[in-house]
């Protein structure tokens, strides 16, 4: 029964504070009651000062950590596009970041506790090793006590832990995975799973196995810390407190990992 | 005798770090010899993170001391120009930015010591009560130990001393001032000082004297910390140089003052 | 009775294609199914090229006329702030935005016919003597077959008339008027009627009359060949659609100007 | 005796009008003086709307010919990196990019008379069909009389010319040819040429013969009815002064092909 300390508890995550200017997006407000982290975007891929701040406040209002979440300097893309860059400039842009991120949840009297690389940046922490190693590295280099939350399986969960980080490792409430334990990709079947009950139901097995299911249904044992949850689909607030409930009556403590 | 501490020692600042991707600005490692802090823009106005990083590592390599440098959003107009912003919005921008440069002064091995407001925002901290309030609320908030860099007789001057935060006062090596303190407009007659003997032997008999000249030759009694010298104009190196070495033969030492 | 053509027919128009990459900005399927001109943004203030091209695409099957939008080189602040620039810089960044749309328009199988100003820009032509020549020099240079749809009463619609252009003359429909003819500053009481209904019985009387009504209730005779609609309100779909069946119910004629 | 019509007559064109706010880049006005056409950047990957109408006010007063220089929307990285995009989204901001650069053009009394694409972009038009095709189908659908300024041997080169578009060719006086005709990449021994006397000796070469000369010395037949010259690195003027003194000493009658 591997990991079974991680059965007994689990934290929520959401990507949170993407809106920008007079622009949208996503129900933060709501996620919020439900989620006990968030992932607030730093004005790179979405976000802007204003945002951040006034999520870092109303996250420390309900309770919730919050981590920086950078991404790549594409607004219109939203971080979802691999932006070109050398492994140094990566590493500054995540730093910066991270700065600006601490710097403005100080401002709202919260407090910075992790980081979580956001979109096209964060697929690569998981499938690209380099990728993996330069943001941990300048996560390293801003704040050596901030921990690294990394995918399961992924590059940057054995490395950042090999560099010393905290590491806690992340599943998905809605993707599928593959047998090696990579997400199936979005355009592949299986990528997603839709409904909120199912979404609930192998969440909670997930946690209380310490495994995460395959897309043939084999487990992959693995520490479960948290639980990444969407915050942007129209059914995200729906499949949040679903999750939690679930994961509540099933035992499972939810809260959040720092 | 007013002053007298302030004419046994002086700092030299210097805007740094604008260029932006493949766009250059100023001779930084040029001035970066003769100045001893350097004013590092964050990425809003000009600079970005690759130029911050590297700034922050030359300075420390020259023994320079660094301070962030926020200004607006605005890097089409360099910071120059007033975009209209609530307060609040003006705090937030500058917490963001603080944060971004302590950050990349981290990752670059050295330390933010102060802050300065750049362009337009900087002129506002001198005659914009609210606004030299809400620069300063800001760069307590995200760390009280930070010094502010103020123009002499300006309302941030004032007020970050009235918060508790330790104030350095600047004057400017080739600017007018009017008989009330201010700086002469840049399009009046008397608004800037060309020569750069003329610069230099001015700055001396002003930090001397520990008061600033008027333009009808009075003088305003004022704590001198730092000089600020421009890095951007064709003959900047120049008078950077002559004013140190002017200094210097004077018997003033010239240091950071942090 | 003045202005008795104007009483027969008159066009709704529309802010449009305000969206920017991932971020959405109002129901424009849902207006463009009431309105007759669509006032298409032009990746200055908001929309980007995929927008642009995809509004342009939708308006020509829906059989709505399509005028570039041009606002301030502002896409945090949406356009609505009042950013510093030249005479000469106004008209430069108009020429831009009016060149960019012709582009896309004719690229999706329309064509632009007009030009109105957006936001904190198109308050100016209102109001700014200066800015309103600026706005429609540019215009005029680009193209000056291009119909300049501008506010009653304003600087903009003289100017234009005076240049030669052909002008079009708008009035809103939720928007109250002082006794000058001047909208009423949004923060004033007055400013904005709320009610679909109210809005919808306005509109008519004023068409009907052809003359705006004012706080007071007094009319001041104006030509009124455009009717504004909001699109970024939560009532826009509604309050657009009652007021063209209340124009179409009192025999007006609702069609595009051009 | 392949091409010999294009002996006679050649164009010389170069980046221009990549300045944006109050970054320089390159020295435009010495390089207008010896340049028959200037490609202007379009506000993307470099320039703005007032570099554009000043650049194009220039050239028109030189008698130089002006064409739109459309990049990815990439300043930081100066549109020398690949963006992903989808090919639709490539079409759309090559049509915007184009329509801003006419109307701008028309503004400063001047005349858009080809396109050619910018760095990374453009480098795709050559070595990727299917952007090449995107890139053509932009130009085609905004204006089917523009000229294609193509890279000899390219994708576009083939596609334009079987759309029925007019297609001028380019080669390149500074950089090295594969034996297939491709352009060394920049990395690679031979991809330079530095030195202005050899670039311009090659160049009076490569337009008598009428073809381009690879790395082992092979001529490869083209027509040639540009060279291109860049204008951003330290010898650029010289070598541009060198290239048209060389070809007009030859006897070729340097001027622009539309």
């Amino acid at each position: 029964m591997p990991h079974a300390a991680n059965t007994k508890q689990v934290d929520l995550n959401s990507d949170m504070g993407e809106a920008f200017g007079a622009y949208r997006m996503g129900d933060d407000e709501a996620i919020l009651t439900h989620v006990t982290s968030a992932n607030v975007a730093c004005g790179f891929h979405g976000g802007d000062a204003e945002v951040m701040a006034a999520t870092f406040a109303s996250a420390r209002e309900k309770g919730v950590a919050v981590g920086a979440h950078p991404g790549y300097a594409d607004l219109w893309g939203f971080g979802r596009r691999v932006i070109p860059h050398t492994l140094g400039e990566i590493e500054r842009l995540v730093a910066y970041q991270v700065g600006a991120a601490q710097a403005l949840a100080t401002y709202a009297g919260h407090r910075i506790t992790y980081v979580k690389a956001h979109g096209a940046l964060g697929n690569l922490t998981e499938a690209d090793e380099d990728v993996a190693r330069a943001v941990t590295n300048a996560v390293k280099a801003v704040d050596p006590s901030l921990i690294c939350l990394s995918i399961a399986f992924s590059h940057q969960e054995r490395i950042a832990r090999d560099q010393g980080m905290v590491v806690k490792t992340e599943i998905f409430a809605d993707r599928g995975y593959t047998e090696d334990g990579r997400l199936v990709p979005r355009k592949q079947p299986g990528a997603m799973i839709h409904d909120p009950e199912a979404a609930a139901a192998r969440v909670v097995r997930m946690v209380r196995d310490g495994a995460v299911e395959t897309l043939s249904g084999k487990s992959l044992p693995t520490p479960i810390d948290s639980i990444c949850l969407h915050s942007d689909t129209p059914t995200a607030v729906l499949i949040a407190r679903r999750v939690r409930v679930a994961l509540e009556e099933a035992g499972v403590s939810v809260k959040a990992f720092a």
